[in-house]
């Protein structure tokens, strides 16, 4: 199969886990959880679910244990964007071209809808066909990455520095906590899914953080040379708001090559590790560089 | 041990367990953080941790299991509070005498401060020292319990019928999702640590339903008898916003009537289950039905 044909039958694994997971855990009574699914289905490249089961099939691992796991992934990625976007946060309108969560459903239902979210992404986790010491591990893993050393850490971190310049150190920890802990739990949870040992899952750490911070750095560059329409989204809004970012430390062409070097990194030490087996991997790695949206 | 002694000893335990899970989960740099810690620390009755703690050594089971799980139903419970507390929700100001996390601390960081203790309910639970199936089913249990079939519809109803009257049915379902399915789940997770059977845990799902009910009769009454003081927040709240409560619906005197036979009920089927071993978990309910603050 070649990488867009794995890339969207991964994609469809993923849907298909979600939508079985949202009948699962939400309520059809609830307007809380209309909008919920107005967030989790409003499109999205399924960027954790992919690497969660691209993980899980470079390893030989339980494909339905994995397609639980990149489920709950896809539901707390879910919620943190929805608080990401309330007003006493990024105060953002618009996500993936339509309204935000709360400009549709309004405010306290979208902070519920992503408490909701925050709590399904661990009853699917826990629901899952893994093992016991799978599913344990798994929670233990995606609670790590999201939590007060993790997403929140990042997403507190990248509020102060709102208000101050961040040092070209300080935007990579940023970055690191903010999306980089949620992308490697990603990838760990098919490590997980796999029964992975410490070797290999240090190899995929090593991959899955400089896939994150390359994600970052494109996110920087788009918002500069993209235009809104390809985005869904205002552009230069980091700009604007004055906010540190990789273009306005290195400038866009610097901040390419970054990206290249950390992306040759990145897919070397997954050869190294695993060889044939981490095409896809290498393969997702250069698109997310490549990717003009 | 008498009653008393027996309660602060399982106080002493579940304060112990939840500075260790607040250490191991939270981050010292964090304002985030200093803000959840506030609201954890801010006093309270702990009685989802005491249910958890004693439901699990009325059955013999583990108790360090059951003490890392009491520790994970208080930080889901406080976030719960915490979201509950703000502007686009209740909009309180005040909690246990003290401003709400989001006066003291602002929006945004008692957002994430809910946020972070939600996600650290659910690492503190998977790193338990129960058994990899013990943990994995008191993660199902407990975000179940708080998730769109449990805490959060409770909440989502509770602000609908803010807008119009409910019915006394109504009012119950609130409150049995609002604030029953958190209270029972503290006890299943007491039950989980003794991997108790289904015989047992419908018993005390029994049991945990009622004292709940009893719990919230208790507010209402509290709410029109109490004085801010003891109550450390505004009396008279639920009156001033025209809202319907046991006491709206049933009056005083037979609203504590109707605690009483529930507390009644709640003693009997635990008796009649567990004899004498019961004996902490009656005393348990009926001192909630006593409390004046």
């Amino acid at each position: 199969m070649d990488y867009n044909a794995q890339y969207q039958a991964y994609l469809n694994t993923a849907e298909t886990a979600l939508a079985q997971q949202a009948d699962r855990c939400f309520n059809e009574r609830s307007r809380v959880c209309e909008a919920a699914r107005y967030s989790l289905f409003g499109g999205g490249k399924r960027v954790r679910a992919v690497l969660c089961l691209a993980v899980c099939d470079m390893l030989n691992g339980n494909r339905n244990a994995a397609a639980c796991y990149a489920a709950g992934v896809e539901m707390l990625h879910c919620y943190s964007l929805i608080h990401d976007d309330l007003p006493c946060m990024d105060n953002d309108d618009m996500r993936r071209g339509r309204p935000s969560c709360h400009k549709a459903f309004g405010e306290a239902t979208a902070l519920l809808a992503g408490d909701t979210l925050l709590t399904a992404a661990f009853e699917t986790l826990s629901g899952s066909p893994g093992t016991a010491v799978q599913n344990t591990a798994a929670v233990c893993a995606l609670s790590r990455a999201a939590g007060a050393n993790g997403m929140v850490w990042g997403q507190e971190l990248d509020l102060a520095f709102e208000e101050k310049p961040a040092t070209a150190e300080e935007l990579r920890e940023v970055h690191r906590n903010k999306t980089g802990m949620l992308i490697n739990a990603a990838a760990q949870l098919g490590a997980v899914a796999a029964s992975a040992d410490d070797i290999q899952r240090q190899a995929i750490a090593r991959y899955a953080f400089s896939v994150g911070l390359v994600f970052q750095i494109i996110d920087d560059i788009l918002d500069v040379t993209a235009t809104a329409q390809q985005l869904g989204k205002p552009i230069g809004s980091d700009t604007a708001n004055g906010k540190t970012t990789f273009v306005t430390l290195h400038g866009v062409e610097r901040s390419r090559g970054i990206a290249q070097e950390l992306t040759d990194g990145a897919c070397g030490v997954l050869r190294a590790a695993f060889g044939g087996r981490a095409q896809f991997l290498e393969t997702l790695a250069a698109s997310l560089l490549e990717r003009n949206q």
